[in-house]
């Protein structure tokens, strides 16, 4: 890659799970709204991904895009996701078509999906036994405004893929938690990502040829509701963590 | 019904076809942002869907709602459609969930599903012999902005009724035009709607029952590549018209 990636909410979880352990492999351009709690020492842009001028000049000369910034609350307000991920989500997505970039990858969420967690599916599918499997391909089912947002996010890559040819996918984030699994929380063991993997599957995400993808990035977990078929036949996914490892431990 | 039936968007060309064929078969109340331009004798409400006191105080009462209102081009700026589509139908949903009305039925469209119509199916799938049909499990590909706007209204209908039980029908409306399909225009003919296929259709979509559903609206033509089974099989819609009908005459 000739110009640097373009990273935003660079003050995340997210981006600190990539930047953690992908610090020295790219070239990052971080850009957040507000300023870094750790130094990366990597160039850092403070600006607000709905400013269509400062998005474009981060942009500009940037080989790639990571798009993780926006409101991250599961429990966020229309307004708020309607802002900060929806319009943000297509400035970004504008600027980086306009800029040509290789490539694109959005921070996509298991919240897009939230609703086919039914009554009479949980919580059984949360279970190692139950084959329920979403692989991506069926219809988004948000549980929350922040879930539309990202379902959204989503349709808005599809769009800019189709339309100007960027190369997008989509990352349905599961829950991401350092070190180990949630604890006492069945949900978050079935969709957890390990840091390391999640770091993987940005850099996957980064070197794999692709034209628009949606799939699931959560580690190789016994328990699992979410097919990473896609991941590891596209990106090349190979997750190495479980969380069915850690419950003997609790 | 006990109340009346909620139309926005009471000016645009879907709801003159509904209101000519169904003015007399429920109990109207209009909102459009501009004046009506035909003397339909309903009641009339002056208001902006992206208003929510007005549009709260226009569900009041309601028994159902038909949202059409938004902004109607293909060609739509971003700007307008996050405001006046997006934005708008969650105002309209939200309402319609907090007023607790029986239910919603909500104009989506083909743009929802555009870029399905890539340059290796086009314009054979315009034609009748091909085989190929979407029938509204596919995932969307918006073919622009005005459909991005459609396919998040879907999403934000799906969140409504998995969240609130608000009972929500997204009808993908195709070519809308009065008395005959369009001339020289295969993709018009492909995916025709008569305006009392459209009237029957809105008519099916008050009186069935059902939970979430996105279904085509077109008529029965022999060039189709949207499937109309599900709106035969839930709505018990019956289309009259064929575009075929027309073709010998051109």
């Amino acid at each position: 890659m000739d110009g640097p990636v373009l990273l935003t909410g660079a003050a995340g979880r997210v981006a600190e799970a990539i930047l953690d352990h992908l610090g020295d492999s790219y070239r990052w351009r971080l850009l957040d709204r507000d300023p870094p709690e750790k130094d990366y020492s990597h160039e850092y842009v403070l600006a607000d991904v709905t400013d269509a001028e400062a998005v474009r000049d981060a942009v500009a000369g940037a080989s790639a895009v990571v798009h993780l910034a926006g409101d991250p609350r599961p429990d966020a307000s229309w307004d708020s996701v309607l802002a900060n991920n929806i319009d943000g989500t297509e400035t970004v997505l504008d600027a980086a078509a306009e800029e040509g970039v290789g490539k694109i990858v959005l921070a996509s969420s298991n919240h897009a999906v939230g609703g086919y967690e039914t009554d009479d599916r949980v919580p059984t599918i949360y279970r190692s036994h139950d084959a329920y499997r979403l692989d991506g391909t069926e219809l988004p089912r948000p549980g929350n405004f922040y879930g539309v947002s990202k379902a959204t996010g989503e349709l808005l890559a599809r769009y800019y893929y189709d339309t100007y040819g960027l190369p997008a996918v989509c990352l349905r984030i599961g829950n991401l938690t350092k070190e180990r699994p949630p604890r006492d929380y069945e949900r978050g063991q079935a969709m957890w990502l390990s840091y390391r993997d999640c770091a993987h599957l940005f850099d996957r995400s980064l070197q794999a040829d692709y034209g628009y993808e949606i799939v699931y990035g959560i580690s190789d977990n016994d328990r699992k509701y979410y097919s990473i078929d896609r991941a590891r036949e596209v990106l090349g996914y190979d997750p190495q963590d479980n969380s069915a490892e850690y419950d003997a431990e609790d």
